[in-house]
This record gives structure tokens, sequence and C-alpha cells, in this order.
């Protein structure tokens, strides 16, 4: 683990709160790190916007970032990675890591020595219609089929993700409201009957399940049981962790970090819109109380 | 119909296409105007955002709109009128009409002679937490019942909007999938029962349900057919007739300008974020085609 005196700034982005889940695998693989957290809430979401718009949006929270002192930034958001990536390096002077590459990469180790098959990704409007993940796949001599699926970002913004986590993330509002909860579980199991029936009927000898937007990982239990109904048996991966072992690889600090505890780190949250909100959705995904959110207005 | 060689230039503006509901009234009554609509589609949705934030976008949308000649703006946006109508008629030097009072007063007068009773509204969580239907109601002498509805814009931007209307909406698209149209339908139909269970439990008394978010028009006939369902008999009522009804009489036009036909209107188009998108979405929410959507950068 790097025997700097200080360790290196790192800055990550994302539209506004799913990034948090790239952070989250970070902290225990680079804890020397301090890093600068900008969720350019007041703008989002991206996945539904055009490309002009998208490359717009990123290069200001990215040169925000730059101008914080980050010495490598992430771009922990599948749309901005899509549809902004040339544009970010173009415009910063520091490395940038998407997490496109590192997902695409993943898929095709994740099954070892067994053939990965065809990639299904599932991602937001914007991501399947730019068709990286599919270069990103062919790259690496994979096929990959796109789905489009626009409302599980909103479902899980709105914590519908399934009974036994609804009740975790809700603490005690909805102790006494069990058949709401198992209402909401319902309506996002079938969203997700609806969007990987649809897909799989595409995608028939598909054997990989990439979780192309940093919201989906908090959906796993509930994909999870979806495959299961509809008897498909798929590897499930998320681009958080290959993202955060590209970034460790980046810096030469490959290998040992977890050794060194999750404890060191020191992060500053910076979002566009209201802190308040950021602080209470953004622990949710980053699984520890985020505090001390500073509001930043970019312009919007 | 107005005696004037040239009608009023109205402006309407939205965060989308929602506000397309209201233009669609505002057309067969006053037929004789030139309107300029602005769908402020690169930072919707406001309806999740902060009041500072709301703030900004709508003053600078309004802005645009004067500057393009508007002699009236219509704020056909529930939560931009919510939150940030007194910071509207503070920017702009021309007379702004939101949409809650007049959508308050058709909850006062819908039922004639028979008493209102508490009037439920469905709105977007900045709506909701500004409580200005609440407070437009009991200048009524009416209590209203405030409920946060978050997933029904995602949903109606989708198409999932109930059998009927998606087959309709969508053309040919859907039609060897009647499966998938029906599980979209039910998916839409259980987050209703889920949002108007939860509300009617919270107002038994109500007997009217006022839709405060321009999406939910198109939700009609699901939301009649949830009622039914769950047995309580509701009028339903949105504010987009009485909105241009209140644009009439404000302009002294009010009464006869449906026998001068809806012909004669002309529009121009405004758009933050992708105008095929705009002319995609957007005519199905004006009903009629939309064209020659303008893209304009509001520095966002």
């Amino acid at each position: 683990m790097g025997g700097t005196a200080r360790g290196p700034t790192i800055g990550v982005f994302d539209s506004g709160f799913g990034g948090l889940t790239v952070l989250r695998e970070l902290l225990p693989l680079i804890p020397g790190a301090h890093y600068v957290y900008l969720g350019d809430t007041a703008r989002l979401p991206y996945g539904s916007k055009s490309r002009e718009t998208i490359v717009r949006y990123a290069v200001s929270s990215a040169r925000f970032l730059e101008e914080r002192g980050a010495e490598l930034l992430v771009v922990a958001c599948n749309t901005a990675t899509a549809l902004a990536l040339d544009e970010l390096r173009a415009a910063l002077t520091i490395p940038v890591i998407g997490v496109i590459a590192p997902g695409a990469e993943a898929a095709a180790t994740c099954g070892g020595d067994a053939p990965p098959g065809d990639v299904l990704v599932l991602a937001t409007q914007a991501t399947v219609e730019s068709h990286a993940y599919a270069r990103a796949c062919a790259a690496l001599g994979l096929w990959a089929i796109e789905k489009a699926c626009p409302l599980l970002v909103p479902l899980v913004e709105e914590g519908w993700i399934g009974e036994g986590q609804i009740g975790a993330a809700r603490g005690t509002w909805d102790a006494g409201r069990g058949t709401w909860n198992a209402a909401m579980s319902a309506v996002t199991a079938e969203v997700l009957r609806i969007y990987l029936g649809e897909a799989l009927r595409d995608a028939p000898r598909s054997r990989t399940l990439l979780l192309g937007c940093t919201h989906y990982p908090l959906l796993r239990p509930a994909i999870a049981r979806t495959l299961d109904e509809l008897g498909r048996s798929l590897r499930v991966i998320d681009s958080a962790q290959a993202t955060a072992r590209s970034v460790a690889r980046a810096l030469g600090v490959e290998g040992d970090g977890v050794a060194a505890g999750p404890g060191l780190a020191t992060c500053e949250f910076f979002a566009t819109d209201s802190v308040e909100k950021f602080e209470r959705l953004g622990s949710r995904f980053l699984g520890r109380p985020v505090r001390g959110v500073q509001l930043v207005d970019l312009g919007g």
C-alpha cells in the first residue's frame, strides 16, 4: 500500500448517488487516499437525456473535481462513461477511468475457465443507445445484448428494492406496514420480470448479466429472485468492484489494500442539489453514514 | 374572440412535456393566440429537487419566454407553481398564471351544489412538501390531503399508462406483445393501488381527487379503474382546463373561444434537450403532432 506519506486524491463523479457504490468498493481497496465525490443531483438523471447534454454536464462536473485537487478521476456513472469518456479525457489533464471497460473485463473473466457466453447488459436508455457496452464486450470477443430499463432508477430511489432491504433501508418507517412492503416488492418484481423476460427472450444463450448502472447493485437480491423464477441461471456482476481494482492498478497500489484497513480514508462530498437528500439517500448506497455534504453550484 | 388584428403571445412553460396538456386546453379556448412553449427537458424532473434549484431553473426558463415575446406566462408545471410562483412574478414584467389556484378553484366548484368534501391531491414530492395545494384549498375553505407519488411520472414517460392507451400511444410497437401490455398495465395498476390505498386510508372522507401534476391526466382511465376497485367514488379533476379558463379570463376572451375553432393558433416549441424526444413524447401529451421543436441552451 504505497509508502507515500500522503495518499492520492481521487475524484469520483456520478449524476447522483449510484456512484457511491463504486466509492464503497474503493474505500477498503485504497484506504490511504483522500476522496472527493460529486453528485450532480440538480441535473440528474442523465440516463434519459441526449449525448450533447450529458457531455456538457459531465465535463463541468469533472472540472470541478480537478479544481478540488483530484489527481485521478473515476467516472462512477455508466451513462457519463458511455457518452462522455473521450470528451472528459480531452477536457482534463488527469487520468480518467470509467466503469464500462472494467465491467466488460469482469464479464469476460468472471466465469474462470468456463466461457462467459453472451453478455446481457441492463442499463439506462442513453447507455444502451450509445452501444458502449456492446463495443467494450466485442473488443474482448464477447457479444452483448443491451436492454434499457428506465424504471429501475426511480424504483431504487423510491426505496422499493425488495422485501428484505426496504425494511432495512427505511428503518422503522414501515414497521407497521407489512402489506405495503410486500406490495412494493411485488411492483419491483413485476417490473424486473417484464424487463428480464423481454431481454432473455432476445438473449437465450446469455450466461452473464452485467448491471450497467450504478443504481442496480441495490436490486441484486430482487434480480437474483427473478432469474430463479424465470428458470435462468446467470452470473450477475456489477462494475463497481472491477472499477475499484482498475483504479488501484492505475495508482500502483494493487493487491494488499484490504490489509491496511478501511478506516484511514478521508472523504469530502459535494452535491449540486439538496445536501439533506444526499445525506439521506447516499447513506443507503455507501452502506455507511454520509455527513458534511457541501452544496455546489455548477451554473445549471 | 377578441377583435384585435393580432392575438396575444402566450408563453407556456413546464419542466418537460406535461405542460402540453395545458396547451391542449388553451388551443380551442384562445385559438387566436400565438403560443411559445418551453420544455426544460435538460433539467427535468423538477419534482424531486430542492426549492432553490427549482426557483433557479424556473426563473431562467420564464425569462427566455419573456424574451421571445410572451405577453403572459402560464406556469404549466405544478412543481414550479408550488415552489417558484412568487419568485417568477418578481422576476418578470408580464402577468404570470400558475396551475394551482385554478386547480383548487375547480375542486371547490366541480360538484355544483354538492359539498366537495375533503380534497385528495396527488403530486410530486416537491409539490407535496411545499403544501401549496393545502394552502390554496384552505383559502377556499377546503381541507386537502397531499400524497407524493414519485413513480407516476416515470411510468407515464415510459408509456406504461394502461392497456387501452399504451396500444394507441405506441402504435404498432406492441401489436404482437399483448402479454407485455397487460403486464405493464398491471404494474401501473399496482403502483396506483399502493399510492391511492395509502392516501385514501388517511383521507376517508375525501370526495374529490385533484391531479396535481400535469403528467397525471394521461393516467386518468387507470386512476378511475383503481378507484372503482377500491370501492371509492371520487370526482377526478385536473387543473389543465381550469387553468386555460383562468388565462382566457385574464385576457378578456372568456366564453366564445370554441366557436372560433382551434385551427388558427400558431405554436413555437422550444426544448433544452433532444428535440427528437420532445417531438415523439410531446405528441402524446398534446394529442396532435408536435413539429419543428427548436433546441435552446439555458446554460445548464
